[in-house]
């Protein structure tokens, strides 16, 4: 079994596009909601990586499959999952719902980096130690 | 004595622009949600205004002043409030506020149009109904 | 006569919404371009603003009315005007055309303020001398 | 030897995020700029493609790999190749240049689907005709 985090989102006019529909480089944005808002459940903010530590997470690589369009007014559930957590990076499966349906499915990769030369840095250990819970 | 609907909204990095504060075209945004929650409250709802009404509202002009900056992880609390409501359009005073500080003011003037030639329609009856209780 | 600069701007899916419109906040990003390629016609480059004077330019207030919509690969032909130079700030007259219809106009203030504690600066006079050209 | 397609494009403020560079979702609006602008240059626009053939094309899936920043000012070039073309959809290989630095590569799968219910529908053969000279 793993552990799910869940994060609800409404759907704006801002997030369609001319097919009536989201537009799909708009879950890119909700995904990184979700994970912005796991990371504040797990007492994690983005500031204090980079003033405590002097690192940063970026995104290194995103994977998206589109299944059904979402659109005004829906409420999203998005799912975060961490599928793995490397020493300088982590894998997140996230997804978007209304519903039973299963609207989009990605994978996200981060990467923890040196917030000047953006080389990779292991993962601050007390923050590693909070994310091994969900993996 | 002024109602004022509120709605708090959370600044994401999508939010954000290479000044490290919320890029100001966002605010546009950040009111229409504002709007689209207060709209919700007085259950109107968007698409039920096109079906039944063959109606759809417009933002005519916007007009915004900025104060001060909102940066990543703020909270901010938007407040919608009603101007002047006339036959086909509609005025609202929308603001964000962090805390106790105005970030940014601003006046969106709204006209409902006929949804196929955009020409001015008055608003429907039911509606004009709900919004003059918060002139 | 005024001196007037022009950009030309394509529409793509990003641009739009459910409306099949170019949603309305977009246009701030469109005459932020055409304002971006004026600075860069009169090679006054953002980042030597902020490297060799310790100031940055930033949008203090917009008004915008919205006149027509522009659609899905509409051309735009964005123009920029020079209402007022401060010393401080900067008035533009902006607006978006399509062909011989006006779009949107809108007024633009930005200011030149410190870097670091975001106070108001005068204007490097060396930019003031070439934006008074345009006055 | 593969035919690939360039087209130019700007980075503005609107396209940067607080850690100063490209905000990584936009890399997908880059992208669909290139594809949108090798379909005007075969000729193929996507209102014709609804108006005569009543079909329209939606992005299926993404894929990208981030490899280095893209900063405010910076000038791209967007590359297009396709991969692979079939009955219904298409794969393109799409990336992000600053002069000869890769900073991001993306496949993007399109289908072709009915403009009502959204099924997949076969690529009318004048348009097949045209992208399979760029397989």
């Amino acid at each position: 079994m793993k552990r799910v985090f869940e994060w609800a989102i409404r759907v704006y006019i801002e997030d369609t596009d001319f097919g009536g529909v989201v537009y799909y480089a708009n879950y890119l944005k909700f995904f990184e909601r979700a994970r912005t808002e796991w990371l504040r459940d797990l007492s994690i903010g983005q500031q204090s990586l980079a003033g405590d530590h002097g690192v940063v997470f970026i995104v290194t690589s995103v994977a998206v499959d589109y299944r059904a369009p979402a659109r005004l007014d829906d409420e999203l559930r998005l799912t975060v999952a961490v599928e793995r957590a490397g020493r300088a990076s982590v894998e997140f499966l996230q997804q978007a719902w209304r519903g039973e349906t299963l609207l989009a499915s990605g994978r996200v990769r981060v990467g923890c980096v040196d917030l000047d030369d953006l080389r990779p840095q292991a993962i601050p250990p007390e923050m590693m130690e909070k994310i091994r819970k969900w993996v």
